[in-house]
């Protein structure tokens, strides 16, 4: 809560866009998880870079924490006010600001929406594929690393983010990258800022890498007959040098889940769903490729869907995975945790989860980008019953140490927030130390998004 | 010159390995451009991460700097010990330590240069791409960020170090990095490290992406009427989406160079020499559509060299341009500058450079891996004529000013080192100083590369 003065100079600044209304607070003290945080001091709704150093002089003059939230969509509790503090929330920050077709550059404000933006792009031959699934917002993507579907072909927010304009903790705003496609002049900001889920500063603005929309897509399904086999034709797919614009796994759970919820009719069977992006020359050899390395894994139906409405029914089933694994049973909430592997240990790690969830009780399908190693489970829990949610946070657990076992990391995209925090010196050991020598030299007062990501946090 | 305490201790570390002969110190202060410095105190020759986490021990309890060195070829004296010190050279720990195909993954020490690097890859189908021209070291490619040709298609040493294990000041030894494809767990250090010039800490291994070695090679050298003539095709080229790997300019008076120095006979217009990667399907499209684009900018005489012998005949004359080009004015030095732009300021930003070159009365051929937006200038001057030394870097500042001025940056892949620090402020303002608090927090006692890339170092 507030002080007197600090909530009044607040309301100078922001007006009629400072909420402490417990309705507003409320709805930024929610997360898609099991995560959960008490709730803010206030929240605001700031308009322009000005307004939002003007709000970090703020917060260093009266030491209170700020937390950026973009859409809300985040699955580790990255956006909740563990410390309490002032969500900022970017929604009426979210234009696009200039489109550069010739230099394949937008420059956008954070609180515009994936979908939204290539709405803006529709008409200029260029998209931003990067598809976390959610609409999440970009400046949320940027600051989790975000990637989903399409990274194995485009990459991920690393990969896609030229540079930024961020406001450090007590009011200076630099801006990091160029408009050239590289540089060596120093270090990578733009990277170090990518990924820190909020806890070096606020971005408020982004210049993203576009890229062409294909020529021609491609899109299948292919039922496999065994979880091995399917990852197995992954794995074949990746080291042969093809490059899917995606590849997800789904096991036999989800694809139950998408038939009963999107009124598909796949084979109960481990699927795989591919999708090939080119100038229809190459596509057509990319097809061959992938039939035969299929064929060789012993999938059956392995359906080309030519058309734009077959393949946008198949995305949008997988879309709504999430939504369909839920609904596969009634009233419960989920556990929705991810890993990435090195390819050659996707099998193992797949396998050896799914023994692990199939011997605790608890229904977790599983479904992934496997393409470049990263897979979910959603596990499903009875809100009523505590002990469920213990198995599934236990299961979550083990789940990335296999990772970390395995050669990979503790998450592929989802990110730390406070939910992996336990996990980050298994897997950084040392290095862990380091990120946070580098946090306390860009915020020595801990104002930015505290409780999250570096050590000393909990 | 170190005091006899130390050098003492430094000779329990490295006994034969530590040489303070007047002939190494000196091979240790040479650099391939005009910036240089005095000689170092000592070169020593480690052989483990052990020995590199012992000497950096060494070099705090003694306040003498360290200084790491691969090959030598870098262009901005990024290796020379400005501030005295200890030269690392990493000519002792040059392995190959493990291939793994099944993840196109390679770890090797910092030592080991690309092209021994290659020669190791030769019969496991992959390859590593990044190719700055020189054989320079993967440690010292990292520690530069480094690209050159192939950055267009397979990106620069950002996009391909996976991982890296680093010492820090004070012998701490962390590791960066996982065998996953990505990661969203904490803070890129792996980034912030690439490009850091070696003031952050010494890369005592280094973990690579490998790429499949193309199964089909096209390459094709193209004359055009006039510099805008060609910078325009890869505009065209880059805009359609089509990906080389690679798409060099050289002006004419580079083609003129190569022509005496390699044997050739291109015709005495400015050239594109283009090259692309695939599967035949895929390459027999590209080709089309580069020939079409080719001949809609006036190109002549585009000739495909589909033979090995043709296409190494071509891309050795091109990696010896430099050689050609100091050749065509005997006894001269040359000043090696580059820029990046965005692609849609290429064709200004190289005409400019060539009006304010050929005003200055010193030769200055232009070529460059414009497929980035990226191109150098190689300024020669008589080194008995120190005011020509001073037209060419009032030159090559002026084209780094312009490059910032069409929203470029100040380097594309040859470094900061210390012959651009005093552009680094134009370039990032605040973010500038952004960079000396993270070269504080790592390296309080300025230890690790001091004089070089952050503020305060003059």
């Amino acid at each position: 809560m507030l002080d007197a003065a600090p909530l009044s100079a607040l309301r100078t600044l922001f007006g009629d866009r400072l909420s402490v209304s417990a309705a507003v607070l409320t709805e930024h003290a929610q997360s898609e998880s099991l995560v959960s945080a008490g709730l803010p001091d206030a929240v605001v709704f700031p308009r322009t870079t000005d307004e939002v150093a003007a709000l970090a002089r703020w917060s260093t003059a009266h030491r209170v924490p700020l937390i950026g939230w973009g859409a809300g969509t985040s699955l580790e509790g990255h956006a909740l006010a563990v410390a309490g503090g002032v969500v900022v929330d970017f929604r009426e920050m979210a234009a696009v600001l200039e489109i550069r077709p010739e230099d394949r550059l937008v420059r956008v404000q954070p609180g515009l929406t994936r979908e939204a933006l290539n709405h803006e792009l529709r008409t200029t031959g260029l998209m931003f594929p990067v598809d976390p699934g959610a609409n999440a917002s970009i400046g949320g993507m940027a600051a989790t690393r975000a990637s989903g579907t399409t990274a194995v072909r485009y990459g991920t927010m690393r990969d896609n983010v030229r540079g930024l304009e961020v406001v450090l903790t007590g009011g200076e705003v630099i801006r990091t990258g160029s408009g050239a496609p590289k540089s060596a002049a120093g270090y990578d900001l733009t990277a170090l800022l990518v990924g820190s889920e909020g806890t070096l500063g606020l971005i408020t603005e982004l210049t993203l890498k576009l890229h062409g929309q294909p020529e021609a897509v491609m899109t299948a399904v292919a039922a496999f007959p065994s979880v091995a086999a399917a990852v197995d034709c992954v794995i074949a797919t990746m080291q042969m040098g093809l490059t899917p614009a995606r590849i997800e796994f789904l096991d036999v759970e989800t694809v139950s889940a998408c038939n009963a919820y999107s009124g598909l009719s796949l084979p109960p069977s481990p699927q795989l769903l591919v999708e090939f992006h080119g100038h229809p020359e190459a596509l057509a050899e990319d097809v061959t490729r992938f039939r035969a390395l299929a064929a060789d894994h012993g999938a059956e139906g392995l359906d080309w869907a030519e058309k734009q409405e077959d393949r946008t029914r198949l995305w949008a089933a997988r879309h709504a995975a999430y939504r369909a694994i839920l609904a596969s049973r009634p009233g419960a909430k989920a556990v929705v945790t991810d890993v990435c592997v090195p390819i050659s240990a996707l099998a193992q790690a797949v396998e050896e989860t799914r023994a692990d969830i199939a011997a605790s009780g608890i229904p977790g399908p599983i479904l992934g980008h496997v393409g470049d190693g990263n897979f979910h489970a959603i596990l499903m829990v009875d809100p009523s019953r505590p002990d469920e949610a213990a198995t599934a946070k236990t299961l979550a657990k083990r789940m990335a140490e296999r990772s970390l076992r395995l050669g990979g990391t503790i998450t592929g995209e989802h990110g730390v927030g406070f939910g992996k925090l336990g996990l980050m010196a298994a897997e950084h050991g040392a290095a862990w130390q380091v990120m946070g020598a580098l946090k306390a030299a860009l915020d020595p007062l801990n104002l930015m998004n505290p409780g999250k990501l570096v050590p000393g946090q909990a």
